[in-house]
């Protein structure tokens, strides 16, 4: 460490205190990325590790004064770089920060601290028959401040929609350590403009939040699950399509094609049918078997190899386990097989599914590689996994499926956000004005820049 | 007019088009403000009405370079002063672009030009099935364009969400002529920053939208409807209360008080009970018979002088038109009896709707006023209409009950919007951080603050 940057860490220290800060390289080594591919990250000065708000502004306004960036990082379980450690900057962790403040079972709210893990939240509030929706895959282990930075989907969003949905009101920090609070706790409002909004979903470019006042709803009834097999990924998508022409709307709709439960199969040996494409809905509410006799009916006429409808909830758990573990399986296949892997996270309109899956493989033929495809097909929302060996060749079926699906008049991010892996992206899907008008937000929030530089804007 | 004011108008001519200005002093007449009471106006150096989103441009490039301020219009049936004139500024009235650009059936999306009267646009899409929620009150004669300026409510709120939940994009223009896109087609997407919420509810401060592409529903199911009387608003508060708490999401769920149903009855003739509260609810979709039984032993519990529950869809329309035209009802009973009105808009945490009830109560008899009360009571949002003949004991008690609302941790205005009736009251709600953000967004999309200023900012 320079000189300088000794200096720098002697004078935080003594800012913070030494309770604050974590220094030993080894620790820090644990601090310095979010669990992406191909993305880069640097050397941060310090990691600090705030308790309280104040904290975050005394750690802000430091920064500030010294011209330090700050990366904000939650849980690190994102998958696009935007927790990923500069070159001399601070990593501020937010994982001591997870105080559930306030379960309101009257009002139907929760106050947490953006460090809560999303699991704990939900299992906290279905104790007092209330349901948090958002689930996004790593529920286990990601936090809420995370979601919030990248306001986050999952498997409940066909039905249940997204983070910013459930965000009632914030508090953050800005840049300079000043303290603010959007949005409020009525169900409406309209006073001003949504700062809320523009909070949720900024990757930690605005501002650091530091607690979050969550909607939440009456717990749904237990869910019905039809599982449904496809010899190909153009039949299974046909089916999903169908699934919102019948006008159903299912509180699951996933996809996995044969590549990705030949993988699950492997890792959990679950004993699913292989060489087939899955679709896994639920539906739950008064409706829910009614509803799912009208999918089971769709499924066989769009050619189902094989359809189940069940009411058990173990097999229920069972098969969202096998979709949730999709990802890690596609992992372990390229550790396995000496490759690498690679996510993508595109969403195209709903009806354009079928399109999408068509070009993933077309792309995966052209490039001779292996693509395991999953996601939330109710929304058009999928993560092609790719298996590679050659950095060059996957980068360039990255690049593919993305065009891809911004042809389709889709987005460059589903769900997963811009980080670093999709910022150049992100310019190819903004048109010029929004992209200047992302620059004077941003000034407005940051004018200094500190806030993790590099993402977004 | 002027000599100054003469030659801008010649100069705006020669720019614009004979075509587009409304100058005759009879016909600007009809532009110079909404239908709110006490707000300023002032008197408009011309109309335009713009046939394009190329005419916008150039109205705004020309109000840009000559720092003319510029309001721009809906159907004018605002409440807060949003669209009032100012002095020697533009009004830009959208009521020319009213143009259902699309209806995709399959994607479920509507394309519409801001101009379209709401209620069109939810028998446009009705027709293919397709469901667009957002019933503000004047759904029959206000338009898209001001639903999204004010990211307008109504009585689906407290199933199906406002206004915002329904816009995927947005084309806008610019105060210097700039058109700009934000959003996208899929129901999922985190690319960038949130522009799109930022807009819904600016009240035409940041931008003028020119095209809307709305997220569409499948037709629900027919509702059921429910209506129960209570002989105090105490009494009916309660029985909404427990509608949340027994886990029951209605499609609808709205309360008028005796006043308002006195004045109800006295214009339409509609023989509804009078001296008691009345709460109407509907519930659709398969679970609808089984909740409206819920909600009906609720009420009995809670002491419903009368419940009815009924399917019969003219009774439901004839219920709906009662509580639709409240306003108008009490409008009328101020005319008849030499008083005038002024309508209020606050919304509480659902929970503490009572309170709110019981302090309007307290408000009516401390400053010996009628107060009519109505309102999304499921949402916690109502609307006390005060009938007076003296301004200032009206404003005192429109400010006590607006206090009383901001007191409960609600909100200032729950679906109006602030327009020149509430700005005092957004500074008060407002967190002065939060505050100087509205200030810095406001300057990045509108630098030289010629979009109708006095209003949020």
């Amino acid at each position: 460490m320079s000189t300088t940057a000794t200096d720098l860490v002697g004078d935080l220290r003594a800012a913070l205190g030494d309770d604050l800060l974590v220094t030993d390289p080894d620790l820090v080594g644990g601090y310095v990325r979010d669990q992406s591919r191909l993305t880069e990250h640097g050397t941060p000065l310090a990691v600090v590790a705030p308790r309280s708000t104040d904290d975050v502004a005394a750690a802000l306004r430091w920064a500030h004064a010294h011209a330090v960036p700050v990366v904000t990082r939650g849980a690190g379980s994102g998958l696009v770089g935007g927790a990923n450690a500069v070159d001399g900057g601070l990593v501020l962790t937010l994982h001591r920060m997870d105080r559930i403040v306030e379960v309101d079972v009257a009002g139907a709210r929760a106050v947490v601290q953006p460090g809560v893990i999303t699991g704990d939240l939900r299992a906290a509030v279905a104790a007092h028959g209330l349901f948090y929706p958002p689930d996004p895959g790593s529920v286990a282990f990601c936090s809420i401040g995370g979601n919030v930075a990248t306001n986050a989907g999952g498997m409940c969003c066909v039905k249940y929609g997204v983070t910013g949905d459930y965000v009632l009101a914030l508090e953050a920090v800005l840049p300079d350590g000043r303290v603010v609070h959007t949005g409020r706790l009525p169900v409406k409002g309209v006073a001003g403009y949504d700062l809320t909004s523009l909070l949720v979903g900024s990757e930690g470019t605005l501002a650091v939040v530091t607690e979050v006042t969550l909607r939440l709803l009456p717990a749904p009834t237990t869910p019905g699950t039809l599982v449904a097999s496809f010899t190909g990924l153009t039949a299974a998508g046909a089916f999903v399509a169908e699934v919102a022409a019948a006008g159903i709307t299912p509180s699951m709709l996933e996809l996995m094609d044969s590549t990705t439960v030949t993988a699950v199969n492997a890792m959990a040996g679950m004993g699913l049918d292989e060489g087939v494409v899955l679709v896994l809905a639920q539906c739950d509410g008064p409706g829910a078997t009614a509803d799912l006799a009208v999918l089971e009916k769709a499924a066989e006429r769009h050619g189902a190899v094989d359809v189940a409808v069940s009411s058990d909830a173990e097999e229920a758990a069972m098969l969202l386990e096998a979709r949730r573990i999709a990802l890690t399986a596609l992992e372990r296949v390229a550790a396995d097989t000496g490759r690498q892997w690679l996510l993508d996270d595109v969403a195209v309109p709903r009806e354009r599914m079928v399109e999408l899956v068509a070009a993933i493989e077309r792309i995966a033929a052209d490039h001779d590689l292996t693509i395991g495809v999953f996601g939330h097909a109710g929304d058009g929302n999928l993560h092609p996994t790719l298996l590679y060996t050659d950095e060059t060749v996957a980068l360039a079926a990255f690049d593919a499926i993305t065009a891809a699906a911004l042809a389709m008049g889709g987005t460059v991010t589903g769900e997963h956000g811009v980080g670093r892996l999709k910022r150049v992206w992100l310019g190819r899907e903004l048109d010029p004005v929004a992209d200047e008008l992302h620059t004077g937000v941003k000034r407005v929030f940051d004018p200094t820049g500190i806030l993790n530089p590099g993402v977004v804007r």
